[in-house]
């Protein structure tokens, strides 16, 4: 931690801050310029609360100098997580696409939409069982039957299976389904269902708060790697900005920006991000070539009678498409699609 | 539902569009005037994705013309809701103040910090038992011991109490001990939350999201109601922005807009908001200035040891002051602290 | 500034940094902890890009620790700026209200209105003459016309008056009519325009940018007042946010974080951030409580025919009730209005 | 634009919108719903407040539902519109490269850097001679003196070349040297300047405002082709929101929302939307991926020593291996760079 003092600020009230700070179990270095003095607060404390510095006498601003997050840092683990779930390992070379619908319907559809995207070269089913919505009066999932289909359809076809859990009190049962478990971005910071995922042995999927910082999602991270388990991924889908033409702002930067800040994989969801079929396709191929650990895409063979977000899922063609753009785009930049 | 059609539209693709309406359900009133054709689609779908229409050949634009609430709608209901818990009535002609730390830490402090607060004229009392901490290192509450401390703190000092529950396994136990739920900023949108909070008898207030709409603020509200609990209040505590020299932007025009929006009552939180000290007190004034029902403010006798977010918490002369500028302005517009 | 270096980090690549910091003439502390290693830089140089080290090897992250403006600043100036124009003082213990129509329409427009804000106690006439506006159709502002108008009104009801100038070239024109420069939020940063204003001797006040950060809006202001004009206030006007129920976020917090930082008074404009009447008021009266040191409204005696932003002007009613309760809170807070 | 009744509206007060629609020169549509009564006024007014109608009693919402521009919309015109520059066409199938310093330093420095992007495959050369910067103290260009230097690169190398004006006075000037005008960020709403551009008969590239939305940065388009210029070009350089990691968001979704609102060329500028050269790889090739029109990079060959923005300037070889890329990724989607 640093610490500005103002200038021209007096020898007692400088004794005073770094009385604090020794207090609080820092040890302090003293930088005297022409014009400034600075302290150097040294010490492990990641979750010091830096107010109670700013709120001294004499002291001009506090930085925090190091991350909040520890284990989910590159400087903790230099090489890259790597999550294996079968065959399938997520933060290596390979670009491993996730596709499915928005929310599992009947046998029927997932079992018709799960051959469509084995058949594109998708690796993970996805499909929601419990659906988040913002309306009380909307489809809220069709709970375990759903995620009875899933894995039906997911073993009948080779395909790992993804989907959301909203509650501590659903993981186990979610966890008899599911190969990976997804958090969705309105429940990025329930530290109660953050915690409970971190006794599990499956991996998990973590997206993007929509006003998430970086900093923010690495810290949800963390709280899963600190209660034990490692395999943790983090998915882009769009922050909120001031601008409505698309859903969200697909924050494409922030794959370079997880990979130089911590070794975990990042996923894209461009589906959710731009909300509107013609939009994602173009956003998908940008993902890839800004450097994406995977996609993630929702695909329905009749998106017109889809029963959510069916706007927002590709038809089977655009997918065979996108796939094939996607290989040819990842062999570009050394990778495997 | 109000649909434009591209101009130049062919009589077929206009077809499409009415069939695809009716199907939906909708009754379709046609509008051509000279450059463009309007259809309005009237029937009462409060969750329909109008992204569906959007997506059809030929749609230039879909506007959804109904607010997504309807139980938190002014035009619901017109006369304001009144929260009573024993005496005290909020959304009445009175602002009620909330004070109280930031969490419980001791039998001590709660009780040294109740009698503060009600010697200001605070009419409840606020302190945290669980939680919710961005990092998995720092102090997370003192559980069932502090919701108990905080109760005997009420009791002793005549103050009703009011505290956040994070998890819908912890309803049953907070209902034991607190007068109103607290639902926090990160928590607005945890769906199996506000269901089971809506199952209680007990009043809820609910933090904006950081980055919540107003309309979606409501319809957090609107599940709490749909669940058959009548008592909600909503409480303003800044929203995320690009500014970072307070640790939110205080929304403050959001209490004008919600009382025209909604019977609900409006508390505003300038501690959160704004997140340092010196800065609480004039945006506390400013809050009741604007118009909201009440106050919810941290109190600490020691705010240098508060284990949480001590540097926002007001001194108790600080509060003394405020209550007595909050009485005077209350006054001027017609109302009474 | 303060460099953090990487754990683990050569001696070569330290010295690396040591000498590229020297190089660009600053003085380099090392402070060596536990974990980490901390360079303080000093030396007087406001501008330089801190990613020049930034992106240098072994370099964790880069902290400039002075503010980026030194003559807006508190610690530069800790009296009050204040701004005389004849019997009015802004920055001062008074409340000054600036009201007025949006443009300058007609004669009897702006007479009958200077005659409104006169008697509410307003004491500086508001006008536009130049109009930005978004789209190249709208009305344009009746020019110098408009100028000539604004300074009748303003002589025959004793008001001093304000205006906005757009363009470098027209800084002379407004400056033979005008008794402060109104720079608009669109050209906050007009650097051009900004060096120009500093050349003359009438106060300036600068809108906020509507994505303006408050150091971005001083060093604007830093713009000025390097070029040798002293008289410089700054106005909130609401900040552009994911929130659309408001034209704009009223940034209300931005008024203590001004007197904290700088020395320069700051007026609040309620109807441009929130542009619709009925939640001006609200607002006006939340500015003062806040500690504005003056409002600026827009007036209209027939709004419903203004040429522009006419559902955003105060009837004459209103605002003589709102005069009478920002008397009272500015009272309450030991000001005069 | 369409106006949503209040329930239960009487009779009365919807004759007293209706004729108010019909003074402001609307023909009115009334569709009554079983619970609702929308009104649709049609009639050219691009420009109508919307809140005027807004504020009438016993209305509940207003829509605009025509584009607030109109000759920029892809209504207008079906076909893209092709910029020719020499051999080089700007909208067409052509993926086109702009490349350069920051600001133009010496001769050496821009006859360097140019043969340089030439040989990469740049076709237009870009470089500031008047630079906008948010200190007084900072580096301001070298004014004329750079833009003679930047015209004497171009014709040596065979390259167009692009320069910012920031001022109506420079217009001319400028026009001299330059083959394309750049219109900063900062000036997207610098009306009389876009006024001014309109004028001339050489194209104009808009860069995005930090907060503009994409209608917004369309009218600023429209402000020049209404002007009489139909050579106007777009370019996204990041948006400003709550995320701190990147220097700005790259908004590539704009990509896709520009290409199906307007037949205008957008260019993509990774350089300043990321602020640090090793993420303004992956950026550019997601905005070709995307589907830009063209590519705007900073390059310099000795970054460390550039007066401005050294550190997101590519090196030549990261440059060269960029433009290797690109072209692949044009190829798949059936595009050549």
């Amino acid at each position: 931690m640093i610490i500005v003092l103002e200038k021209g600020i007096s020898d007692e009230k400088i004794e005073n801050v770094i009385r604090h700070l020794e207090d609080y179990g820092f040890t302090v270095h003293k930088s005297t310029g022409e014009e400034q003095i600075i302290l150097g607060a040294i010490g492990i404390q990641p979750n010091f609360d830096t107010r109670k510095i700013k709120i001294l006498e004499g002291v001009s601003a506090v930085y925090r100098v190091t991350e909040p997050f520890r284990l989910a840092s590159r400087g903790y683990q230099k090489e890259n997580t790597k999550i294996k779930i079968g065959d399938v390992v997520i933060g290596s070379n390979d670009v491993v696409t996730i596709a499915g619908p928005c929310a599992v319907e009947s046998e029927e559809q997932i079992m018709t939409i799960a051959k469509i995207i084995k058949e594109g070269g998708a690796k993970i089913l996805r499909g929601g069982a419990f659906k988040p919505r913002t309306s009380p009066y909307s489809f809220q999932g069709l709970g375990e039957d759903g995620l009875k289909l899933l894995r039906k359809a997911g073993d009948e076809f080779g395909l790992a299976v993804i989907t959301e859990v909203m509650d501590p009190g659903q993981v186990e049962l979610v966890a008899k389904y599911a190969d990976i478990f997804q958090l969705g971005a309105r429940n990025m910071q329930n530290f109660p269902l953050l915690r409970e995922l971190g006794k599990t042995n499956k991996p998990v999927m973590i997206k993007r708060g929509m006003s998430a910082t970086i900093d923010e999602w690495l810290m949800s991270a963390e709280y899963i790697l600190a209660s034990g388990n490692k395999d943790v991924m983090v998915c882009e889908r769009g922050i909120r900005t001031f601008e409505t033409s698309t859903r969200n702002t697909f924050d494409l930067s922030a794959i370079p920006v997880i990979h130089k800040k911590s070794h975990l994989p990042i996923i894209a969801d461009p589906s959710h991000a731009v909300g509107i079929r013609d939009k994602v396709i173009p956003m998908a191929r940008a993902a890839v070539a800004a450097g994406a650990d995977g996609l993630m895409v929702e695909v329905h063979h009749d998106p017109a009678d889809a029963l959510s977000d069916g706007p927002q899922a590709l038809l089977p063609e655009q997918f065979f498409e996108l796939m094939d753009q996607v290989k040819k785009i990842a062999e570009i930049i050394g990778r495997k699609a």
